[in-house]
């Protein structure tokens, strides 16, 4: 009997130990990306909808640029636990009322040890005065953003 | 007097025809892309947002897509009449619960006719299943769009 | 005799009329962008390779650039009658040494009346000074050329 | 006398070690990017072109790919430090004779230890049937090559 009891705590134990790291992805939270900026989400709402603000970093080239309000959803974690997200920045720009928007599509990867990472393609438009100029009006890049502990 | 009463109707009447179109651009509507795709866009809230649906046309090539929910937004046409906007349709698939999503991101153009054009850049995100994976995830085109009249 | 003569010109005459559009396209000769731009390719060489050079139209947008001379490749019509290619644009700029160079990406689409048309995205990078400037370097859109005739 | 002499030397030698880095980049070598994929470029010839082989890493989620001719040109380091590079794949696939090309467009960025590093976008174009299915024909993502030493 006292052999059941210690194989059954034994059990119970490596149970705990082994209990897979639960594998989601929650955007809210601090994030800095590859190219030094830094945003802030706040807690999802029922919908997974957020927002939050962007920070540009020293690496963002432009002082022009202002912290600006971001807006954007992600899929359930309860129904995938790599969700896809996106989310969308208007700029504040300093000494400027143009207009100036990007927009983020990515995915929210975690590894085995549960640590997240965020890939995501953006597109920033700048406006343009007509269909003609609308050629050069868009940018692209990536972006890598890993939690700020 | 009678000529004077007449002068007055006259250029009141002139000035209907002169009054320069009203140079705005509101989503709002019913909109055909060049590729043949449908998308109805319903009244915008007093934040400039708006919901509405998404139709892959026959040039979808894809027959799995179905009629798709969209949510973005605009810029005010109070301070802009050639609103920067976008918006995000998240796919429905026939026979799949995989996640697709794209993101428009664009600029509503007014003709001097009042004629409204909509030209947008998008990219389209399916889920990977890891960082590695990843580099195969997007996909990247344009789209321009005119008034279903 | 007569009768038989006539049935085989008359087989001729079905079989010139009713020959298939022969579907191949060759990037060879003078195009027309939907945003007004034009280019010249020349004959291409054995391995389909060619040259040839690229005018900015009214609607770049930006009178500083100046005709500049492109290189590229296209697949075998021997192999695919609807080939991909791509070709480079090394910009010439008036008053300036800067470094501006667009890669074009497309697939040329020959219709049943043998009108080729030619689609393809485009990346448009600037000379950046350091890696974290690199973010802004690149602009993208698409081209859709048909032929002049 | 004696002491003119070591002084000479001392100087010389301080030059050489102070000697700024020669902040030049050439394509030629061995390369691998962030997602574990390597090229080789072979030397690089008086215009600045070059040709060389890419193979695909375990990263590149699709064993299909095989080992892949490359070709393209950077701008004369001459003429700027930090040149930009282009080049492209014309992918060799196992089981198959469909078209799959890459354009590489980036940047050469050395740093102040003489450091080179390759930042770029590429577009990814699979053979369409007709334009109406071109919109599903593009990926694009980005990619950073260090020099394997």
């Amino acid at each position: 009997m006292g052999r059941s009891a210690f194989a059954l705590v034994l059990v119970l134990a490596l149970a705990v130990c082994v209990a897979p790291v639960e594998r989601k992805c929650l955007l809210s939270g601090s994030w800095r990306s590859d190219t030094g900026c830094r945003m802030v989400v706040y807690t999802l709402d029922k919908d997974s909808r957020f927002s939050g603000f962007y920070l540009p970093g020293p690496a963002a080239g432009d002082s022009q640029l202002l912290t600006s309000p971001l807006e954007g959803s992600q899929q359930d974690t309860g129904l995938v636990p790599q969700p896809i997200f996106f989310f969308t920045v208007n700029w504040r720009l300093r000494d400027s009322e143009a207009a100036r928007t990007t927009v983020f599509l990515g995915q929210c990867y975690v590894d085995t040890k549960g640590e997240e990472t965020l890939h995501a393609l953006w597109l920033l438009r700048e406006a343009a005065d007509s269909p003609a100029e609308d050629w050069k009006a868009t940018r692209i890049g990536t972006s890598i953003f890993t939690r700020i502990k």
